[in-house]
């Protein structure tokens, strides 16, 4: 690959803003360290965005679609024409997200990297790189072209949302298989067992999933010399491109100066990658939540990555994210809206 | 006590609609069971709410504020003054509960019970039942009419939000010392000693903390035999005006089909004393976190309560219900606004 814009670093945070909002935090009117993580989450998004009141109010909701080959080995509960079946539902109001986002008056992108049959949704950006990925358990999931095409699809959202004056990033990701796809590159990178990180993604029962990690174990042994230590090829051999493209909008976000707040399992799969690619990117990704689907608390603490919310998702489509956005939009109102002891008159406690 | 309207029976709760929302949760575009939590409160509130489409957008917010007479013996890292000091605070709006409020367009009821210097703060209902309790270390903490009043205060806030039209109820509490007056009544209630449950409050240190215990234990032998299996009477020995008048506001939200939001510690404790007074008003009540405070964790599973947030929270003033505001309404949101498989035709998993 001739032009990796994504091993460009990542914008470095302000640290005298953030060293000012962490000495904020212990001038307001409670006890010190009383608001618990969301005085971490304001301190670090005043570094992120160089200023005295952070804010996250313009939120930009991606989400990346794409199919699975690797679904003939019958890795999931659901039949695969559901991909294309949620695209329409996403434009049309009716999934999850869209309602997230109605209510939290953000804008959706809908972005198809490639489905099984090709679609043409008003609303719907379709990039069709291919008829969904080739089957990872008999070779590479896509090509270096393919891969290419796809971390730019995600880069390319990210720019929208810059032009649009975005303050938060979030990708969400659609894809009958992806979790067995997710899994398989997590394994690949983490160098362990399928067994650790494969779970039952949108309702396998044992029988299923014993069956997925079978698929995993035996493409993992098929891509092993490629994938070793190698993040990029680790993705191209077993990921997804919708994927691929979490992984483009994550890079683009921290270069373009923009925060994220990661979603569920395959998203936090997608910024393990990322991270792996090009560390710099990492102080730019907040977590939303710990999903329900057993590997996502070994992906967190690898990240060393602190969610704010564990409600037992495993839906996917950006929806934890989303859930979590007003907890960071209250996170910033109260840094910037509380007083301080001296504005109020109130006495602090002894030193 | 003659006029015991605290035991009246709470509104019973519409099984056919709950039953009906049960059912809706299976059909939405979803897999079944992913949106986790979410999908029990929706349920669990359309059977309070009697509805199909329940909704929590219009939220009560009241303050119930006091001072303890057991701030003498050294329970607390902050002067006694900072009760009054804060309740300014609250209606001048520079206070994390006042920047929550008006984030969530929420009404706000402030409401002083008795602090140890007679305040007269435009906006703050001033109940003064007393220069705040007696230290119950050294005998009851309140007369049986002082508590009555105290039980009437919280009730007769629900009623002004129920007059207003109101969907969701969440107490907040205010009050030096009042960790260890929840603390001292919920080790009477679970007959549990003194080290299980009593931590840092707003900051204690190790040597605080064990001067604390020992208070605790010492006031526990004192009122053994009255306060014994008597929730009442636990109360009256123990308590606080605010934490009695948390009890009271619970219990009449559950007699008047208000839905509950229960803040942290000292709000769970008061929902202890409810559910043993009257156990009809447990269904009425959902727990917006789990603090910090280490009994914390002990006491909502006593409750069998499932806590929406765990986010490290140890402030009171009703934050962290109030930050779990916009889950509960999303969860809503979600269930009143997504599409069914056959709406959006899209494939379920075969059964």
């Amino acid at each position: 690959m001739t032009n990796s814009w994504w091993l460009k670093p990542a914008q470095a945070l302000n640290v005298a803003m953030r060293e000012a909002a962490l000495a904020r935090q212990q001038q307001l009117t409670k006890p010190a360290g009383s608001l618990g993580q969301l005085e971490r989450v304001a301190v670090q998004l005043a570094g992120l965005q160089g200023r005295d009141k952070p804010a996250v109010d313009k939120c930009w909701i991606a989400i990346f679609a794409g199919d699975h080959g690797v679904v003939a080995e019958g890795v999931s509960a659901y039949p695969q024409e559901v991909t294309g079946q949620m695209l329409h539902n996403f434009i049309m109001g009716g999934a999850a997200i869209s309602v997230l986002a109605r209510q939290l008056s953000a804008q959706l992108d809908v972005v198809d990297l490639g489905t099984v049959s090709p679609l043409n949704l008003p609303g719907v950006r379709h990039l069709q790189i291919a008829a969904g990925t080739a089957n990872f358990a008999q070779g590479p999931a896509m090509t270096a072209e393919q891969g290419e095409r796809a971390l730019a699809g995600g880069r390319d959202s990210v720019l929208r949302a810059k032009a649009a004056g975005m303050e938060l990033f979030i990708g969400g990701e659609m894809g009958i298989g992806n979790t067995a796809s997710a899994s398989a590159v997590a394994c690949s990178l983490l160098e362990c067992a399928a067994p650790l990180l494969v779970g039952p993604g949108t309702g396998l029962n044992a029988a299923g999933v014993a069956r997925k990690t079978e698929v995993i174990e035996r493409a993992l042994a098929l891509h092993a010399e490629r994938a070793a230590g190698d993040p990029l090829q680790s993705l191209l051999c077993l990921g997804g491109f919708e994927i691929a493209a979490l992984v483009g909008a994550y890079l683009a976000c921290a270069q373009e100066g923009i925060a994220v707040l990661v979603d569920g399992f395959i998203c936090s799969v997608a910024a393990l990658v990322a991270v792996r690619l090009n560390p710099s990117c990492r102080e730019w990704l907040l977590f939303g939540h710990r999903g329900a689907e057993p590997g996502h608390r070994h992906l967190l603490e690898t990240l060393q990555a602190e969610p704010l919310l564990d409600l037992g998702l495993r839906l996917g489509e950006g929806s934890g994210a989303a859930l979590a956005v007003p907890l960071v939009q209250m996170a910033c109102a109260l840094h910037n809206g509380m007083a301080t002891f001296a504005e109020a008159a109130v006495a602090d406690r002894p030193a």
